[in-house]
């Protein structure tokens, strides 16, 4: 009998989420019945989304359910199979979370090739996060060659695919980031034209020197008074895809600023909330592209590894201090 | 030697405007030279917008000068036509602004047919603000049967013509208004399904229950405190067109409140601000539809007229305190 440790959701957090939210758990793993599978799990993703999923009331998708395993995406690899579509050995990604293993009937598991890109792509720019670069970019923002584009969290997942993918479409790309070698890194490995350095004093100044002609498209995973400072930028017929609000997440304090009806007003712009869910049907296509840009190095990546089931709330907190450049994971086990 | 009043711009407005940052003057007419024509003011429309273009910075569109005849919409009849497309007698619209003649050459003039609706439709439902109801909720709002349509301001010029194409549209209807008798008027006359008074207390419960659905389209022209309330009922997939911030319009200290960004994001929401001059090539699209509408009575439409050039800026400063209903125009004089 096998044992799967697993993290489960116990309280909501009030603010900052702390390990007494959390807790660890063994259980004894079922067997594996007809038409089902047994997946190892080899890495977890830690998302600012789930953040959200926490609390109680509504966000992007419902609250995760206190006492169950907290889903998120996951890869892994197939132990043992009892279904036609798998077999020992093969590489999948999936939704079973912040768990060892899980036994499933397969239905909402993905096979991944693994000499398509390393096995960890599919859950960073092969997957979540770079299909919300994509469709939030492409399909709000819709980048026209030479616009600004700025992207707050820009060292992250998502912000770093979509500052690649606005350069291909031949912008100046400007990204807002929190330290200064995350900024050598987006300028020096990944094209940026510009960064500013938020955590420094000066913002405006700063981002107003680096968009000399102002801000056509503001794709803005952070939100806050950052976000103030770029609206205040904006051109006329500007779009402002709404990624993410992560400076928010943990705020008890309700969320007040300038409001920016006016801003939009008097620039005929527009804002639009997204999540990639609501892109499901044109997934392949994403991936698609976005492999083939991975393939002619148009787009490259990093990511953030910590070793250890232990550590998944460890990294997952570390999201929202700005730990991670690129996409944060959490390495369970080895490949066999 | 036609004399010809004009109001003057003299200064620009701190909060509220005062009489004291106009002028009245009295200048001669020119000869009308060839190719020229002299139209007689018959009816002058003041809008809310204007507001914006008696300040500095960059508003909708840019400032009006200093020591300039205040620029806006009016009606006139031709008194002497030297231009082949004009004869004495026609009735016109322009943008000749506040003063009883225009001699111009006729390239801004647009005839008037007195058969298809009264004169001073051309300055409201089948003008600028029907206009602006027409393409703010069909093209960003996108109306689909059902669907609850929240529209503040409803008793302006604008609000009235959102409220009526949106029921034309099978939504259900909410105006928000500032008095018992406009929103008799609303539901009475023009079909609202429910309307609320924003000035009574207990706003955001009295919204909620007439939106029981929650709200699908938010066409706000409004702005600030009232617009807080509507955001917190938005649907997934809501579209708030945003026409006009009137609330706004004389306050000195900043605009803040709660941000928006937030609801936009966990309902995957569009916030687009716009002005009618974004759909220029398609206005004959727009008086055509707007004007069978008319026609059919599926549109009515009330104004609000107060006599005499000299009332011109207490009708404009009117507007920021409702004392309209429907669309707000001066009468100058008579036709003949």
């Amino acid at each position: 009998m096998k044992t799967n440790k697993q993290i489960i959701l116990v309280s909501r957090p009030k603010g900052m989420p702390t390990i007494e939210n959390y807790r660890f758990v063994e259980t004894t793993l079922p067997e594996v019945n007809e038409s089902q599978v047994r997946v190892r799990t080899l890495y977890l993703s830690v998302d600012p989304y789930m953040r959200g999923r926490m609390n109680e009331g509504k966000s992007y998708v419902p609250p995760f359910k206190l006492e169950e395993v907290i889903a998120g995406g996951a890869v892994g690899q197939v132990e043992e199979s009892r279904h036609e579509n798998f077999k020992a050995g093969d590489f999948v990604s999936g939704q079973w979370g912040w768990q060892q293993y899980t036994v499933t009937d397969g239905a909402k598991l993905f096979k991944i090739d693994p000499d398509r890109a390393p096995l960890t792509a599919a859950l960073g720019v092969l997957g979540m996060t770079g299909l919300t670069a994509y469709f939030g970019l492409l399909d709000i923002g819709k980048p026209q060659s030479g616009e600004t584009v700025v992207v707050s969290g820009a060292a992250g997942a998502v912000g770093m695919v979509v500052g690649q993918i606005a350069k291909i479409y031949g912008c100046r790309v400007v990204g807002i980031a929190g330290s200064d070698e995350k900024i050598s890194y987006l300028k020096a490995e990944l094209g940026f034209d510009e960064c500013v350095n938020y955590k420094k004093s000066g913002l405006p100044k700063a981002l107003a020197d680096a968009c000399p002609k102002g801000v056509d498209i503001y794709f803005d995973n952070v939100g806050g008074s950052v976000s103030d400072v770029v609206m205040q930028l904006i051109n006329k017929g500007a779009r402002i895809p709404l990624c993410g609000q992560i400076s928010l997440y943990n705020q008890e304090k309700p969320d007040t600023g300038p409001r920016v009806q006016n801003q939009l007003l008097i620039n005929s712009a527009l804002m639009q909330g997204f999540i990639v869910g609501n892109y499901a049907p044109r997934f392949q296509e994403g991936v698609s592209q976005l492999a083939q840009w991975l393939a002619a190095k148009q787009i490259r990546y990093t990511e953030t590894v910590i070793a250890g089931f232990e550590n998944t709330p460890k990294a997952f907190l570390g999201l929202f201090s700005g730990e991670n450049t690129g996409k944060a994971l959490v390495k369970v086990s080895d490949p066999k």
